[in-house]
Parts: C-alpha cells; structure tokens; sequence
C-alpha cells in the first residue's frame, strides 16, 4: 500500500526481501501509529527477534516473515556441503519457530519453503529454491488478500458507513489486509464511503493501526469509543460491518476474533444491518467441532487498568486509569455465532457460514 | 459510606456542610481514584468554582452543593437589611446557577431552598431557613438512595454476577447512589456477589470512579473492557444488570445514560438476563414525548482519541492513544429503549418502564 513519508507518497509492504542485502524488510508496528520507519533484519536471529518482540504481528505478516526468515538464513549459508547445509536449515528453522511459539503461520509458511527447496539437489540450487518459495509464499497472500478485495468491494455502495472492529488491515498481513481489503478495493474503484473505526480497547488497534492505515490510503473514517456503535446503529448510520478473524471453524461457521466482535454482531443483527467476516484461507480450522472449544487467551489485567500512548512531548507512556486497588479481567477474543454473519468474504468468494464445510474442498480443506 | 484514609476508616458524604467554618465540604473528584482528599470550600464563590471545575460532578451531587453553597451565600451576609440581603442572594443564586449552566438540578435545589427562606420574616430567621432548606435537601437525596437500596437489594442473590456501567455511585449523589445503591443494600445485608465494572470509555468513569467507589466499601469486582461483556454474557457470568439514568421518560420509559448503556441492555436481552435502570425521581422528564428528541452531546474529540491516567512516578498525564491524523467521534449518551428493560428502580418502588406513567402521582409529577 501507499505511505506518506515525509510529504512523499511511496508504495510499501509490510513484510518484504532485499535480494542484494539479503535482508527482511519489516515495517517497525510498535513505533505506530506515531512514527514510520523500516526495520531492515540482516541476518535470521534478528529476523525471528522482530517476530519475538512485536515489530511485526499479524498472521499472514509473520507467517511471510518467518518464509523470508528461512530464506536469509539459507543464503547466508557459506559452502558446497549438502549434510552441513541440512543442518544449518535445521537450525535456522526451529530459531524462527520458537520465536512465537504458540503461532501455527510461521511453520506452515517455513514447511512450505522447506518443501520447496528439496527439488534442488545442490545447495545453490536449495538456496534459490528457498528465496523462490519465500517469495511465492508473501505473493500468496497478497493474491489471497486482494481476491478478498475484489469479491467484498461489490458490497461497498457509495454514501455508505461501514464498521469495523480491531486491526485486519495490511499491517497484519504482507499487504492489503483481509477486513480492510474490501474498503481499499472500493475505494480504489471510486466508491466514496466513510468509515468508523472501533478504538478497540484495551489494545486499540483500530484506533491506532486500523485508522493510521485508512488515513494512509486517504479513506475517510473517525475513531469512536467500542461504546459509541450502539448509538450509531440505532440512528442508521451505520449500513455494513466487516471484520476479520483469528481463526473460523469450517465445520461450523463460527467466528473467533478480538475482543467485543460478538456484540457488534448483536448489534449489527438487532438493527438488520449485513455484518460480514474477511478470512484468507489459512484461517479456517477444519477440525474442531465446536466454538465452545476454542481457548479464549486470558491477557495482562494491566492492558485494562491502563493504556498506552503518547504524552504530548511525544514520549511513549503506560498511564494507569484505573482504580490503583482495584483488579481486571481482560478476555481477548470472543467467539460470533453463524446466525449473526451474513457472509464470509474469502479469496474464492463470498460463503453463508453454513456453506464453509460444503464448500470446502474449493476452501483448500485437505481431506 | 465508609472511605479508608491512611488506614483509618472514616464515614464521608460526597457533600456536607460544616455549619461552624460556613463551609461547603467536598470529595475532590478530580484525584480519584489516586488520591482521595477533601476540598473545604468556604464561600459561595468558591463553591461556584468548585462545581464549574468539576470538583464535585453528578446530578444530586451538584443539586445539593449548590443548596449548600445558596445557604452558605446567604450566611455570611452582616446587616439586618431585607432589601440589602435579598440581593445578596439574588447575586448568589446567579453566581451558583451559572457555574454549571446546562444543568437544571442546582436550580431545582436552589429554588427549594429559595422558596423555604420566603417564610422568615428577618434576614436572622431567613438565614437560618436557608441552612435548614439545604439540609432537608440533602437529607432527601440520601433517604432517596436509601429507598432506591432497599428495593433494589431484593433483585441480588447469593452468588450473583452483576454488570455496571459508568458510574452512578454515591460520588454523583450526596451519598449511597442510585444505580450502585442496591449493591450496597445487599452487601450490607451480608450477601455475597461480584460486579463487572464495565471501564466505560471514553471518560472510564467505571474504571475510576466506580471501581473506587466498590474497593472502599470492599465489594468483591473486576473492571472489564467494554468489549469483554459480550463473552460473559455468552458464557453465563452476568445475571443482572443495574445501569443509572441522566434522563428518564416519564412518557415513554426510555432511558437516556452514557454512551454504551443501550449496548449492554440489547447484549442483556439476547442473553435473557434482566436489565434494571436505578433513578432518583429528579431524574424523570415528565413532558418530553419521545427519545428521539433528547439532544445528544457531543463531546470533545480528544477524548477518544486518548486517555487520562497517571504514570509510573504518579504524574497524571493525558496520553494520545489513536493515529495523530484521524478524528474521532464522540457522542456522550444513547438511548435505551422499554422493551428492553426489566424494570426501573425507583424510591417509590421497582416498575415497569410503561408503568411510569400510570404511577405519576406517586413518582412525583406535578400535574
């Protein structure tokens, strides 16, 4: 997408490679959405670091991180010796996994470049192989986020007000975005739309990313607090909801995301308004049978009882807001029933809920 | 209600009135919940300040310091003149009634104690119906809790989990609360239960002040992201709900209150859990015909678009929290239906919001 940098428009993604540096290029997420700068990785343990510490975060982002992680290090490898190389992939490899351990994106994404590679049977070949498959692997994903936007854009009418719920934007991904797709397809198109944004507290990613990345693309929006949508909806000014999803149940149709997505949904349902949820295809999880398995995170009391942000002489600070002797509980994500979804927007269309698993073999189910 | 103070409990009302220093007294609410200290206000102008500075805030709360701050004008004045004297309280009464301009409930209480004063016929005697009118009608603001209590402690059962939202607790009334009444009826009854303070963004009056208010009277909570209620709804961890009013249609039973009230009564009704509204009788408008003509404030954007807390070295700061170049919307109340609500606690008794009506003799409406 484009950035404004210093008055000058340039094209960036959020996660790229320099062939010449052998280096991953990584917009820097926590300095958002204050300061813009590019990280640039030069070498795989501090490429699997920026994952640990947060410079980038996201599924589809550092599921491409880790491929491009892969790729660096097996370039990096100096000598003929296939045994050697094998373990030095190795090596690289489980560095890059543990970097954020509970995350299945970065094995999937470092799997599939590892497959790739094993066509070459020099390690030259093995290292172009693997710079090949990273790049197949973040071209991918943009391909994915941008068939999200091409179906969901029909959606979008111009005079619309569109609500959306945390950060599914193209930060969180190599470009694009899955919830954002739709809204920078049509705007790309000419529709003319505004946007309101969930602050999404307690981390305020829609606050913070979500409406740095709308005002990048010069997509009109305001933040509101979570507590405003109601009023919203019932003053009819708000005609779509689309948000993403950390992970959906194709035998199902049920939706986990952040945190408060549930009530938007209740909202969007209690008032007839088309709520809708944008998922690249790695998203799905084929196996589990029910939502009331899906293990809802408990996070940090300290993310409720405080926030952070910056004071006015542009120093980053945790305020405290809450009552000093007083507890918190802080849930991450909730789980949205079928009923209340009109649609998942997927890469291969958009689906009723119920149709996931009907539709699963063209979903990429691997049966 | 009781506030621990450097160890030591000690019995405060939010306003009262110290007839030896002619002072008015009140909990300075702009330190909570960091720091607790009382601000002695000793003259009217003083008091006017006190409530245009947000000193005190809350409806009964204000109503009640400017009765105090009427009597207190009126008791510094020297001389027996008449004429001289019914100025000096015609200046008084302005200087109180501009100090917060929109609000209607210090003209109220002035013109109760006004009206009170017109029986003595020596400015001795007017002086000393004045300070008596005053505490009759702070007298009544906490009896009215008290009742509002007594009834609404019937709705909690052992083991309860109760929401809130804002704060309409014992630090916007004289003392007790309206919406907050009811949970301390039932604890001082020896029933056990726990309360979800919803942190109420933007302002997280529920956060601050309620989560303050609970802590000093040790009633067992957790303050929630207003995102987090839709998942224990869900989950089965909310069996009631008790919300405060700024306005309430006598007409119609629909309920004005912070932004994010309406929300909670919809996630209430989706999950059948009852939703219960606690108003002093001054809150009830008795000509308004429908909900669609309340006005809703809009607030300062600044408020969403950040966060006011205090840093690690106890420096209160506001910190922006949102993109630096996004706007933000900010609508300061919403409405709330009848049929969505179980039932308004009044100190007359619990009724059906389309009851109202009916019952306005009763309730207090001036035919």
């Amino acid at each position: 997408m484009h950035v404004s940098v210093r008055g000058r428009k340039q094209s960036v993604r959020t996660v790229s490679f320099d062939r010449q540096r052998n280096a991953v290029l990584l917009v820097e997420q926590r300095l958002l959405p204050h300061r813009f700068e590019i990280f640039a990785s030069l070498d795989y343990r501090s490429t699997a670091r920026a994952i640990t510490d947060m410079i980038v975060r996201g599924a589809g982002a550092i599921g491409a991180t880790a491929a491009y992680g892969l790729a660096q290090g097996c370039l990096a490898f100096r000598g003929g010796s296939l045994p050697k190389f094998r373990k030095h992939v190795a090596r690289v490899f489980a560095t890059l996994q543990s970097a954020r351990p509970t995350a299945i994106d970065p094995v999937n994404a470092m799997m599939a470049v590892r497959q790739h590679m094993a066509q070459g049977s020099t390690v030259v070949a093995q290292q172009s192989l693997a710079f090949e498959a990273a790049e197949l692997f973040a071209e991918e994903d943009v391909r994915h986020c941008r068939a999200i936007g091409q179906h969901g854009a029909r959606l979008l009418r111009n005079g619309m007000n569109v609500l959306t719920h945390c950060n599914a934007g193209w930060l969180a991904f190599v470009d694009i975005g899955s919830a954002t797709a739709p809204l920078y397809a049509a705007h790309a198109a000419g529709k003319k739309f505004h946007v309101y944004c969930d602050e999404t507290r307690p981390r305020c990613q829609g606050a913070s990313l979500t409406a740095w990345e709308l005002a990048q693309q010069g997509v009109s929006h305001q933040v509101i607090a979570d507590n405003a949508a109601g009023l919203l909806f019932a003053q009819g000014k708000i005609d779509l909801v689309i948000v993403g999803s950390d992970r959906t149940l194709g035998r199902t149709g049920e939706v986990a995301n952040k945190i408060g997505t549930f009530t938007k949904a209740i909202l969007a349902h209690y008032h007839r308004v088309p709520f809708y949820v944008a998922i690249p295809l790695s998203t799905i999880d084929w196996n589990l049978p029910s939502g009331r398995e899906i293990p809802i995170e408990e996070r940090a009391p300290s993310e409720v009882l405080g926030a952070w942000g910056v004071t006015a002489r542009q120093k980053r600070e945790y305020v405290r807001i809450a009552n000093p002797t007083s507890d918190a509980l802080n849930p991450g994500f909730d789980v949205t029933p079928p009923d209340l979804i009109a649609g998942i927007i997927t890469p291969a269309g958009i689906f009723k809920p119920s149709e996931l698993w009907k539709r699963r073999k063209l979903l990429g189910h691997q049966a």
